[in-house]
């Protein structure tokens, strides 16, 4: 691991309710999951600020040196409207709606998750499974969750047996804080509608009416599996029936964590996570983001202005830096005004950045304070990211960086030695771009045109004054054949390009 | 379908050797699948040329008017090393030298060949299967071939019998021409390896030996399905047991395609695919593409510049262009000059098409005759492309296109009615755009900053010829602030960007 990590990786377990130390089954080995998407349409905001906050995990554990398998599901199947029991698959609704088949649905929603984390900049999974892809994994543990004794079949469904489970000793709700026996006591009767045993009780396998379209082969006739069951399944394949981190959005943590767990003490006998970790929601100008109100926005909505929330557009660098300023855990609210900040901090911290990568040390009286002062404002960037990933904090700490970094630059010489001065850069440059995958949002050229352009109307205007018209008439002429106008006002000349 | 389309499309079938009328068999839904790529390995020219030429049949149909239901697979379990019979899964074995777990393998080469196609604005297919999300499918498929009496079972792995399918009247070798009972006669006796009855039997399903990782359980033990099953059952899964169209690299013809007809009448008596389409492969300088000899080029190396074979860059929307202008069943051979001259060529059209973009019509004499001429050029792109996809000869139209509309750019006035010369405009752009997706690859600032640049240098020219050193300095200086150097030579004044 780095050099600068003397202080320990802790990590908020969701499980335990604390921060506990990292401590990996197999260091340097990782192995990650986060609950990935249900391609039913367009990727939410909210999702993306989930998938943002594992990006950055996953991009710090790999910087101090973890070799990380991140796997990120594709739910393409078996979850229900409403995350009910009962009802129609999400997929297949889609699909009747827009009269599609549903893995043409999949595949539009897909295609339009990934182009959106790549604008984000988000890594990649190593291995980003579909539940439609591991249907025999599933039944597979389906059939052991039942030789265990942990399971019923019912008219072709199976569903998992909770009050057994907590009999056994084990403690369906521990992650979710719910006491189940008191529930299960508590419950009214069934009403005889149902075929479950108790209302906790959670399908494993799911019999297909005649007009579910989604439905395969198994022991207990076409189905489709419960939507529970695929990360298990999947978590078990690629990162064995105990691996280390588990994350995902807030809202899954009941009853879509709470089953994971249940499902893997069941079929395997072991805790089948050890770090649970979860993301917390958006709201947007202070209030929960709901379809039904209108108060909701889609990331292409922010990014091209085509809003009525927010009025202007942002960038999807300048949402990242945005969403790395509230810790992971706590609530974060997206209003025009934070945005705009937002957007202002992002251009001084990238601003910096180029300084620094275009500034030479300059030889100096070196200041030993001002030595150790940097060197703890690097070692703070690791101390910070180790408190459960501290992104707020850490970003402040990058922000001290650059109040020197600006000073250095306006300097005739350096008070910090050329060592100092060089961990600072790499510091810098890694949490900005390796760990907070935040890049430089203008194009090269473009800021290339900006400055080229206005040397040109200056040059204009300079010719103008000298009642060079030849000149001045030149200038004008041989950009608008290139589709540059110039407007000339009484503000000065202006640009506009074709 | 489209006005202009009085000719009829005909599509040469692989499987009859003619051209044929197209009649889908549910107008105006047509279901198309392509073969796509074992993800083992970075997608190579030669499968992007597959890729392409099927692109432009996806858009010349939707084109004229018809909804097309375009699925393409991806290979991930069950090709094995040399498309032999015996031997370790390509992926697999790929996992086992980079000691990754296959599905990251999987994944690693997804992205890879979905960036690919991106870049040449390939349209993404409509589904995008995969073998590993399919294997239910797959087993089914082997039960009923199984009792229908085309398969057996022998020690854990199921075999297609070839002998049994053509002795009940089907012709295995129908689609590559081969002579099948005469290669049985002829066939030397079986060594006693193989559990094959007949050398010519292909695999559906194959026991999995104990280091084989990728392996579901079926109902005869724990193995994998046979390469040319997949594509069996997610065709029927996603288009049903009979659909317009299959295409596919030459390549795949034999065993590949053969087998599938054999699965698919074996299955479900019925021809399964009504179009055989097959796309004829790259050559580079003349010699077949080889890893071994060193002639091979990777997407990559083609579009940086960093490749011993052709020198230097060529753009995706260059390679695109270059490769419309063979026809698909051709062979097509990559060199220097050619792609030279493909990218004069790409610049002369996509100029002209801006042109006309910008061109205001010009009100003068009408001739009839250059109506008819223009009238008759908007047909002959349809006619061309009805004509088995003949983008060269469509190529050849547009222009002829070019110089028409080069000619009116230069006229005062027209000789063609407002109305002919808005369907001009029209069917230029559908066809560049639409029909052969070719974009402009300029960024707009692109250009933009090499005019204002060589214009800045003509005026720092200037001033230096006239001794005015304060304006020529300024020039530089202020261009070098922007990251812009000038060098200076005996040739005259380049840039640099920084």
């Amino acid at each position: 691991m780095s050099d600068y990590t003397n202080s320990t990786l802790m990590i908020y377990n969701s499980l335990s309710g604390k921060k506990e130390e990292f401590k990996p089954i197999q260091t340097p080995n990782v192995g990650m999951y986060v609950c990935g998407p249900t391609v039913y349409s367009n990727v939410h905001l909210g999702n993306c600020r989930t998938f943002l906050s594992f990006d950055n995990v996953v991009r710090y554990l790999k910087f101090i040196g973890y070799n990380v398998r991140y796997v990120r599901n594709i739910t393409d199947a078996g979850h229900l409207v409403d995350d009910a029991e009962e009802g129609e698959d999400k997929i297949s609704k889609k699909a009747r709606l827009e009269k599609l088949e549903p893995m043409e649905i999949v595949q539009k929603y897909t295609l339009d998750f990934h182009h959106v984390l790549r604008l984000f900049n988000a890594l990649p999974p190593n291995i980003e499974p579909t539940a439609t892809g591991h249907i025999i994994e599933q039944i597979e543990m389906v059939k052991q969750i039942i030789h265990n004794g942990f399971a019923y079949e019912v008219n072709g469904s199976v569903y998992f047996d909770v009050k057994k489970y907590n009999e056994k000793g084990y403690n369906y709700g521990e992650l979710s804080g719910r006491n189940i026996d008191d529930l299960i006591a508590g419950s009214r009767a069934l009403d005889g509608q149902s075929e479950k045993k108790n209302p906790q009780d959670f399908a494993l396998w799911k019999k297909a009416s005649p007009a579910h379209i989604m439905r395969w082969s198994s022991p207990w006739g076409e189905g489709f599996p419960g939507w529970h069951l695929e990360c298990s399944a999947m978590g078990t394949k690629y990162l064995g029936e105990q691996f280390d981190i588990h994350g995902g959005g807030m809202d899954l943590k009941f009853p879509h964590h709470e089953c994971e767990i249940a499902q893997g003490k069941a079929c395997n006998g072991i805790e089948p996570v050890n770090y649970w970790m979860h993301a917390n929601m958006l709201t947007l100008n202070g209030k929960k983001m709901s379809k039904s109100t209108g108060n909701t926005l889609l990331p292409h909505e922010l990014f091209s202005g085509e809003n009525n929330i927010l009025g202007k557009a942002y960038s999807p660098m300048v949402v990242r830096f945005f969403m790395l300023q509230a810790h992971y855990r706590s609530i974060l609210d997206f209003s025009a005004e934070a945005l705009n900040a937002a957007e202002k901090g992002f251009h001084k911290l990238m601003n910096a950045k180029k300084i620094i990568n275009q500034l030479q040390y300059k030889k100096g009286t070196v200041s030993e304070s001002e030595n150790n002062r940097i060197n703890q404002l690097i070692q703070d960037c690791y101390t910070n990211m180790n408190d459960d990933f501290n992104t707020p904090k850490t970003m402040a700490v990058l922000f001290e960086m650059v109040n020197k970094i600006n000073k250095l630059n306006t300097s005739d010489n350096m008070d910090i030695s050329e060592e100092v001065f060089s961990k600072m850069k790499t510091t810098f440059n890694g949490f900005i771009e390796d760990v907070f995958g935040l890049q430089s949002e203008e194009q090269a050229d473009d800021s290339i045109v900006k400055g080229v352009l206005n040397l040109l109307i200056e040059l204009r205007t300079e010719a103008k004054n000298n009642k060079n018209y030849a000149l001045s008439d030149k200038i004008r002429d041989e950009l608008n054949t290139l589709g540059v106008q110039l407007k000339d006002s009484k503000e000065g000349t202006t640009f506009s390009i074709n």
